[in-house]
This record gives C-alpha cells, structure tokens and sequence, in this order.
C-alpha cells in the first residue's frame, strides 16, 4: 500500500511478527494497565468488549502521555483536544484512560460498569462521563461527529483567532473496521477530505477481525487507497506494538496540517490473551476468569488482582496528565492577551460558548403580513434565516444539494470551504447522513448552533444521528422540506408518508410542522431558543394560504405545540378539527363551511405534538376539551394523532405510498380534503 | 487517474472538446429523439429533470442498440439483461428509450409524463411501466440493487447452469454523483468488488453539476481510485458523445469478467441546448419553449414538432431492438436443451420463478414443545432457518457481520463468495444500509427470498431500503433481534425504542414481534408465505417462557395478527391485556393474578399489528370486544399501540431512551412489570 502513503513508516505486511506480549517496563507497566482494567472489568460485568481495548492499550498510551492537550480537572476547556471513540464498544479503553489520567472517574467506577446509573455506561456517553466528548456505538456516527468537531475548530479558528492563536487544538478519532464499512465514513470523509481539514487525525484500527470472523470473508477494500482517494493523508503502521513506529506516525500527521490524516495501525484483537488472540471471541465477550490469569501472567503483569495497577504505573499516567495539562495553563495566558486585544470579540465568544443568543436577537425576527401574500413555508423558513444570518453569527449550515429548494442559503454570506473556514454556508453534497453526524460534532464541539436541509423524505437515510442528536440533547436543527404528497410530480419515492410519525417517536426531538409563514417564523424562535435537543423543521415546497392573525389566533400559540385558531362562534364546539401546516387551511376551511351548516367546530393548529405534550394539563384542556369530539387531518401516515384524537374521534391521513401527479390533484385523489372533513364532522357532531 | 484504470481509452480531462451537437446521420437521429422526448416531456409536464437524459443519450443509444440483451415483447424473460438506473430522476431517459424500443409504451404515455395514473411517473417504478426492474430516485438504491441483481444472477448460474449457461446476463446501471456521494454506494460498491461480480457494469455520468452548482463546491473524491480500491475494473471515457470511445470501454467491460466494471464517463448535462449545458440549471426544471427551439435548431433535428421522431429513426431503433431480442430465442432454444438434460432441475427452476414454495414446505416447519424450555426468539427462528434450510433452496441470507447473534447462519450451507455463488450463507459486512438494497435485487431478479439480519436497532440504518422493498412489494425478509432494552448492558444506543412504531408506519410492511418459539415458528411462516412484500421479524436477544399451547391459545393465531391467549374464566373480560413478544409473558402472569383478585381480565397475544388490521370486522371484534377497556404493554414507544387501545384505555411503553444495565433491572426501572399491569387493570376495571 505504500504508492498511497504520503509518508511511510514501514511496509505493511501480515506476516510481521508482533511483539512478545511480556514486558515489565515502566511502559509496558503503564500500557498493560489499561488491557488490565479492561478485561477485568468486563469480567466483572460479564458483558461487554474487552479485545479491542487490549489491541489498542499502546496508542492510547502514546496519545494520552504524549500527545493529546486535556487537562482533566476541566474537561470543558475549550481548546482541548478533542477525541472520539467511534469504535465505542472499546469503551473500557476510555474509561481505563480516563481514570489513569485522573478525570473524575474512580476505580469503583470501573467496577461498575454496565451497571444501572453507574458513570461507566457500555458505550460512551457524552455529558454523563467526564472526558466523553460524544455518544458512540451505532458504527461510522463518531468519525462523522469527529470531522464535525474539525469543521468547528477550523471555523472558530477563522472567525476568533487573531494575533494569538486560541483555538488550534486536533480532534481524534479511533475508528474499527466496522465504522470503515459502513457507508456514512464514506460520506464523513469524503466531506473532511475535500475541506482539507488538517487537524482532524484517525486511527484506523486493523485488527482483520469482525463478529463473524476474519474481516477477508467479507472486505477486501484497500482503505489506504481509498481515503488517499478522498484526499487523505495515509500512513501504515504494521504493528501497533512498534511504539516508536506509531509514535512517528503521529508526528507526520501532527506536521501534515494542510489534509485530514489516517493511520491504519495493524493490532492484534485480545493482544495478550494466549488463547484469544486475534479471535472473533474476544470482541464481545468475557475472556473468562482462567484466561485473565493466564493473559497476566503473559503480560508479566505484576498481580493478579483483579483491578490492580501499580502504584509507579498510574504515577507515570498522573504526571503525565498534568504535563499535558500545562498546555491549558500556556493558553490562558494566551487567551487573557487575546481577550485584552480584542474585548468585543471575546465577549461575543464567551457569549457564543455560553449558548447564550444576542439579547435582542427576537426583534431581527420577522413579522409576516397580507402583504407578503401566500408563502410556502420552506420560503418562509428562507426569510427567517436570512433576516437572522447577520444577528446570529454561530448560526451556520446548508443542505444536502438542495439550497435552492430547501431555501437555506445565507445571501452574502461566504461558504465554508477550504479557502474560507469563515465561511457559515456549507455545502454537505448529497450526503444527509454525513451532513447529520458532521452537524452533531458541531453542536457538540461549542460555540456554533448548526442546520441541516432535505427533503422530509431524505430524513430516512439520517435517522441515526437525529436519534443521537436527541439523546445527547445537542442543539440541531433539520430543515425538512418537501414535506409531503404536496411535493407532487417527483412521485411516491420522494413523498413522505411515514416521515412525520417515525420522526415523532424519536424521544426528545421537537418535529414542529408549521401552518403558514407566522408559524414558521415562530418556528425558528422554537428552535433557537432550545437549547438541550434537536428542533425539526417539517416544511411546505407549495405555497400555503397566509392565515389572517387579526381574525384568527396567534402564531406565537405555536411554542406551546396547539392552540386554537378559530373557534364556534355561538357556544361550546362540537368538534374539534386539528391539524398541522398545510392541512391547516383546510380546517379553517372546513370550519367555516360546518359553521355555516350549523356545526359548531373548532379550528386547532397543532404545529408540534411534543411541544404540546410538555404543556400542564390545564393548557391542554382548554385547547382540547374533554368530551369534544375530535378530528385530524394531516398528509401523513395518522399513527401519531390517535394519542391526541382518542377512540371516538376520527384520524384522517394517508396509508399507503403517494403517486406521481400533481399535487392538487393528489390531495384530492387522497382524500385529503375539506368536503372530507365537512361530512366526517357532520357525521361525529349529528352522533353525539 | 490512468493508473487506476485497468484500460483507459484517453486520458480524462475536463479541457477535451466535446464535440458540435450538431448532426443529421441517422445515428444523430436516433440519439437526438432520446434527447427530444425527454425535454419536451418535461416541458409538457412542466416539472422533472431534461437534462441528464439529454447528456446519457449516446450512452443509452449504445446499449440499446448494441449491448443489452432483451425483448420489449417479454420483459419478464428471465435471462435477460438487468438495466437498473439508479439516477432515477433521469426517468424520461428510461421512458424514451423503452418507446423507441418498442416496449408496451406509447408516445400517448410519453406525454403523459408524471400525470395521475400514467405509465410514466416522475421516476421509474417498478411493476408499474413494463421494462423497469427496479423503483429508483433515492439515491444510491439503485446501485445496491444492481449487486443485487448481479449477485442473484451469479448464485443462479452457479446452481442451475450445466452444460448450457442458462443464466449468464449481465446487470448494468448508470449512477449519478449523488449516487456515488451516497454511503450506500461505498456499501454495496465495496461489497461487490469483494465478491468479483464480474457481469456487472455501471457507468458513472461525471457531469460535475449537482443541485447547488459545480460538483466541485463539495466533491473532491478521485472516483477511478476509490473504486479501483474495491477491487473494480475502473475506466474513465473522456466525452460520452465519442461514440467509438464508449463502445471500446462497453467492450472491454464486458471481456472484463473477473470483477465488477465501472466506466467513469463525462457528460455534459442539457447537451445541446445554447445556454443551459453545464448548468444546474437544466437539472431539475424544464428548458422552457424557447429554449427547446433553440436546442432543436442547435441539434439540427429536422422538426420542431413536439415529440417528433422520424420514422426512419423510429425503425432503427426498433430494428435494433429486434436484433437483439433474437438472443431470447437462441436462449429459448438452449433452456430446451437443458431442460431436456435436467427435468428434475428444470422443474424447480420454474417452481422458484414462479414463487411457488414447495409442496410440502411446511412440514418442515418445527414444532416446539416444554421439552424445548425457554427459547429466546432469535434462537428459536434460528432453529426455524436451519430446519428450512434444506426444503427452500431458494431461501438465502445473511447479517450485517452478526450471524451469531442473530442466528441466522445455514449450518452445514456454504457461504456465498467469489469462489462459491452457489454458496447461500450471505456475509454482508457491517453494511446494513447497503445489505437493504442488496436484498431488494436479490429479491427483484427472482428466483430467490432473500433475508437479511442485523439488531432492531440498526434498522435505522436500512430505513431507505425497507421503503423501497414495501412500495415495490417485494418479498424480504428482515431479521431483527435484541428487539428492546432486553438487550440489557450494551445500552441505550443499542436499545431499540422508537423503532417498532417507526417499522410499523411505513406502508405495506408487515412487523411480527413474536411472543414465544411457537410463534416464532408461525411468523416464519407468515414471512415465507406473504409473497407481495417485506416481512420484519422482531426478536429477543433474551429466552422467553415456553407457552403451553394446550392451556393457550394456539400460536397458529399469529396468522391473524392478534388472538386471545387466555380468557376471564368467569364471564366476559372486564378488561383485555394486550401485548407482543416478550412482554406477552407479563400479561400471561397479570392475567393470572388479576384472576386471583377477581378481575376478569383476557390476555390478547398481538404479534403483528398489520396482519391483524387486514382481518375482517368480525374477527376483530371477538379478539378485542368492542366496549371493554383495553390496556397494551411494550417495551418500546407507545406511538403505534394508541390506535388499537383507544382513549379510555391506557398504552403502557417507554418515551425515553433507555440505559445501560442488566436487563431485569430496566424492565424494573423503566416500568414495564406485571404490577404496573396489575395496578392499572385493577383501577380501569374498578372504574367500569
């Protein structure tokens, strides 16, 4: 592989011999630590991943001692290094690091793990174990969320540094053979790649094994190849055992700044273990009490104690980390110069990384009016964004190939590339689920609040970082266009149908489907001001009717999820109508034909069901009243609306896959209309 | 990129020339009706996409006339050549090409394009426009589909092929760059060059525009190294309009059967057309009249009518098409002689292209009796496989690098690899996004049912796929285990939640959660005899209590979706306990207990919402009785429960993520126990 290498440290080959395992250095002292920690404590879970914490005890060794700026008494700091473990079922690695550095995590941490509440959860969990800088496990999101981080660092770097440089630090990652196969490394990389982010350095780890066994039963990728084909720079090291090989490796890749760099490091899965040694065996499972002993006794490791590490071993790793944790020291120093520079700047900053929003942020919202007539509400969206770009400078992000479309261009504003890391337009190309893992490590990396647009239907091929986005409750927002059969000629396969509820049964996220360009407005102010979870923007690409707030209720009920629109005019309804975006002009509609019919109905928008669920109980009933007969309509599959419709209600929706017409014509084919809901609501008001 | 290229016909570089679009030879006009019909159905249908069809028209010309082996008067032939266009929204391309062909579409249905119920929607489905093997337009499904189809096509080959090669077409397809940006395409690309498809040929149309504008705005990949690094034969033709230049590369991929082709080959988007070529612009939206006069001019075609070809054009390409629909019948005569030599074989050929499954099958099927004691599903449904394995030589599959776990291993059947097609063991790699769309080529070529398995988790990751296996109505089977936060100490990124309702809203699926190793066994069944669309059978890492069938209801229930279990001993039920896989154990043992207490409560097994919502009435009726309080248990989000325990019930799920612990312990904690069962029944009776 070495025509790929940019700088090689040696031939990779197989047949290279590892070193023997035994050892009772200082360092092997210290690496054998970590392989220690590891299988004892998932020994003592009897779950969990103890081989490839064992494989990869060198690097981390080398990393933490030597390379990584932290300081562990403040894990927060901002220009520490960043890593990422995308290969999260080695959590043990972390966790054993962790602890050897002195973060505030304990011994008996570690004997915890896996255990209910316990800090030492079975994959890393970001904001639950210091030191954690993402959630990872689901394969491929952490080397997403890692060239994220990079993205963010190089447009803080841009945007804050001046004559003093406050934000150079690397962001490392740790990826496995399966995060290399899954598809979203190739969206991730592709993207670091072509944004040249030289700070951004991965570990590739070769260990040939898989779950069902050696990984040659199924890849015979060249992976050196394949990033040198994404712009990487490549290097191989044969033996992860060879420290000063490794150790060089990381110095070209520190030296190479202008392109991301990947190391393949050959190790060997249960590195150590006599039996277990490059076994798909020693991936998920206990080695068991036996060969423990047997792979201490290997090692030369000094006891058999379970949980044991030798004094002098975690001295090394504690003055280690406070000579890696002087580099913070270095920086606030140069930061306080900075900040004596630029006050302005920095009090933006600190403001920026607070997630506090401008003061006066609400008022550049706008306000829209009869006069701006029939709007669809991704063009809405467009507005709010522009009358924002320039009030919110952390706002920042794009779509996947659909600016235009999804109308997220910031006007006059550069584009993030790698002529201008200033720059707050990104262009993510047509990846959307690289676009949602880069957007988690951003959110996660502090100081940038980003977006991210498709096509609601294209929300499918991101379902796994929207999920950890809303488990970290990580400020991001999806700019969902499209949004169903009322996109009509593209056909079925570009309708969303299931979009809306698959996207509701996320715990956590907010899915808010304005009704027309108010709403969408105070969607936006929804999104920005929600700070711990992600906000999803459901929009129209047709023109929706402008809803007259004089004679119908106030888009800023959207914040609470529902509100009543219009209401009966003579005495309590008989039925309630509800709905959300476009549908909404269709129980106005609809309401005023019953009124006139001599119905009395209700008109509810309901923007946002989650919103609505964390109102109190007393809100709801007013806007929902017990005993009223209820009806929704919405162009989506109904599973969410029969919590809110109830039994003797009546759900209106679509149930099978649109067609491709266009979209009046579909609406009407698919019973999606107001002649629909005038009889349903006769029938239900003459019922009761 | 010459040295990626195994036969490079010129160098490739953005300065060649592409040649005058002019020309009046009966091969201009031939590629020019492609390219007229395409802009002038946009126009009329004033939405959709000219201008790749107009750039791919030599291309298309080529393998029409030249290169694919098919009869527009049999599309279903079985050797035929599989065309796959997975830049679906070039549908017109497709569309053209099949009129001038002579498929079963008409120049009415041309003009018909995207309209309500014509043969020519926005992009190409599949069993709906004669000549289309697949449903494309999300990105990067199609290409999966076509190592499907390849795949399908070596393991049919390798198994019925003797001395005649009855199976020996080739797959071709043609990716967009949104293709290639996809990960799906790094997913089924690497997969396939793992297993040397060497009678697959893809063209990938550099035309260096997307949406946004220049590819070069997001894209810097080195296309011919990334696939060579998978093991593809890669070429780069430097302008698609150097006919003899395609050709050769057409010719050598073809002679090249030793692995998977791919032709990089530069087009040159809204070809013709003065002032949209190599514009975004001429992607997504019609030229406009003006500017369809001014193509034509620059065209030199001869006539500015609408949707004119003229009639010696026309009989070119049907003449062509004629030509080489003879292959069918050289094929038809060689299928008698082998069918001569090979009765026995022949027989079971057209029994497996047919769908129909064997006589006998279901003999086969086991019978689980206490002696087998608490079995967790995905063990009993491994149990299931192997007992089939023999019976269903069409039944083939595999996980995403989980066999084990998800025990879905044939024993004793060897694997699918490039040294063995016959192989029906499936490895697919940690590639669950590209294992979808792999299945739904397997599954589309015929012939076969392919299975797929990974955790229910990362079905979030294959959510495209199943979309597209539903809409199409495809038989795939998933197999997805470690269903819920039973999977216990991997942990909330691997505990499934929200992703039963989010499977049970996509349209024509069927999900079966089964409650025991009986039921397991029937929905396997139900899977293998539903043959109009995909199966997911929803499966426990952890055992479930053996169901004594002579005291419960009998697991042949599953059929129907749901069915009673038990029922109140004394009189009608006063409430109804609902429930799928294992928490149905919870409702056995509430049951009971409520009995004791002296409420009459009736235990409803649920395995499959779907099935159950496609009974009549009737049976509905005397499973969940109308008027009696329902309560549902799952361990998952409660969104898809709602519409089946109405308003006066109450849905008892879990609306968090969950936690890494021992599994006994989150059922505790996160509430899902018989005694919250219990409380609940008691109070809903109580108040009745």
């Amino acid at each position: 592989m070495s025509d790929h290498s940019g700088t090689v440290t040696a031939p990779g080959s197989d047949a290279v011999k590892t070193q023997s395992p035994g050892g009772s250095s200082l360092e092997d002292l210290c690496i054998n630590a970590v392989r220690v920690l590891s299988m004892d404590a998932v020994q003592k879970a009897d779950s969990g991943h103890p081989g490839t914490p064992m494989a990869l005890a060198p690097l981390a060794y080398l990393l933490w001692t030597r390379h990584l700026r932290y300081n562990p008494a403040d894990p927060q700091w901002v220009n520490r290094d960043r890593f990422v473990l995308s290969a999260g079922h080695a959590s043990m690695l972390l966790y054993s690091v962790l602890y050897l550095t002195g973060y505030d995590l304990s011994l008996d941490d570690l004997k915890q793990f896996r255990q209910w509440e316990s800090k030492t959860p079975g994959h890393p969990e970001y904001d639950y174990t210091p030191g954690v800088e993402t959630t990872t496990g689901p394969l491929g999101q952490g080397m997403g969320n890692a060239v994220g981080m990079a993205v963010a660092e190089a447009h803080m770097a841009a945007t804050f540094n001046r004559e003093q440089k406050i934000f150079d630090h690397f962001t490392w990652f740790i990826a496995s053979d399966g995060d290399i196969m899954e598809g979203v490394s190739h969206e991730s990389a592709s993207f670091a790649g072509h944004l040249k982010l030289g700070r951004l350095i991965g570990f590739y780890d070769d260990n040939h094994i898989t779950i069902e066994g050696d990984t040659a039963l199924t890849f015979s990728d060249d992976s050196a190849a394949r990033f040198t084909a994404y712009g990487w720079h490549v290097q191989n090291v044969p033996d992860i055992n060879d420290l000063d090989a490794v150790e060089k490796a990381i110095e070209n890749a520190k030296a190479e700044t202008s392109r991301p760099s990947l190391i393949i490091v050959r190790s060997h899965i249960g590195y150590g273990s006599p039996h277990k040694l490059d076994t798909a065996e020693a991936h998920g499972s206990p080695l068991g009490a036996e060969e423990i002993t047997l792979t201490k006794e290997a090692l030369g490791y000094p006891s058999q104690e379970p949980f044991y590490v030798a004094p002098e071993a975690l001295k090394y790793w504690r003055d280690a980390a406070a000579a890696r944790a002087k580099a913070q020291k270095d920086w606030g120093k140069l930061y306080a110069k900075w900040k004596g520079a630029n006050a302005g700047l920095a009090a933006e900053l600190e403001r920026r990384l607070r997630g506090d929003l401008p003061a006066d942020w609400e008022a550049a919202i706008p306000v829209f009016t009869a006069k701006d007539g029939n709007v669809a509400s991704r063009a809405a969206s467009g507005i709010v964004i522009n009358a924002l770009a320039a009030k919110l400078p952390e706002l920042m992000g794009g779509s996947a190939d659909l600016a235009s479309s999804t109308n997220t261009l910031m006007k006059g504003v550069p584009s993030f590339s790698s002529e201008d890391y200033a720059g707050r337009n990104f262009h993510f190309g047509i990846r959307e689920h690289g676009m949602g893992s880069v957007m988690n490590g951003m959110a996660l990396h502090g100081g940038i609040i980003p977006y991210g647009a498709t096509f609601l239907i294209f929300s499918d091929y991101m379902r796994p970082p929207i999920r950890l986005a809303s488990f970290m409750k990580r400020q991001v927002i999806y700019v969902f266009t499209h949004d169903s059969i009322g996109l009509g000629e593209d056909g079925p396969t570009h309708q969303p149908i299931e979009q809306l509820s698959a996207l509701r049964a996320i715990p956590g996220i907010t899915v808010i489907r304005p009704a027309d360009a108010s709403e969408t407005a105070e969607a936006w102010r929804v999104a920005l001001s929600h700070r711990d979870g992600p906000v999803a923007l459901v929009l129209t690409r047709q023109k929706l009717s402008f809803v007259d707030r004089s004679q119908y209720g106030s888009a800023g009920g959207t914040a609470r999820g529902a509100y009543v629109l219009a209401d009966a005019k003579d005495g309590d309804p008989q039925v309630v109508l509800m709905s959300s975006g476009s549908e909404v002009s269709l129980i106005l509609e609809a309401q005023k034909k019953l009124e006139a019919a001599g119905v009395r109905a209700r008109a509810v928008s309901m923007p946002s069901h989650e919103l609505f669920a964390r109102q109190d109980e007393e809100y709801r009933d007013t806007v929902l009243p017990r005993g009223v007969r209820r009806i929704s309509i919405e162009a989506a599959h109904p599973m969410s609306w029969y919590q809110w419709v109830g039994s003797d209600g009546v759900v209106l929706g679509i149930e099978r896959f649109g067609s491709s017409a266009p979209a009046a014509r579909l609406f009407t084919e698919l019973g999606i209309t107001v002649d629909r809901l005038v009889e349903t609501a006769t029938k239900l008001a003459g019922k009761k």
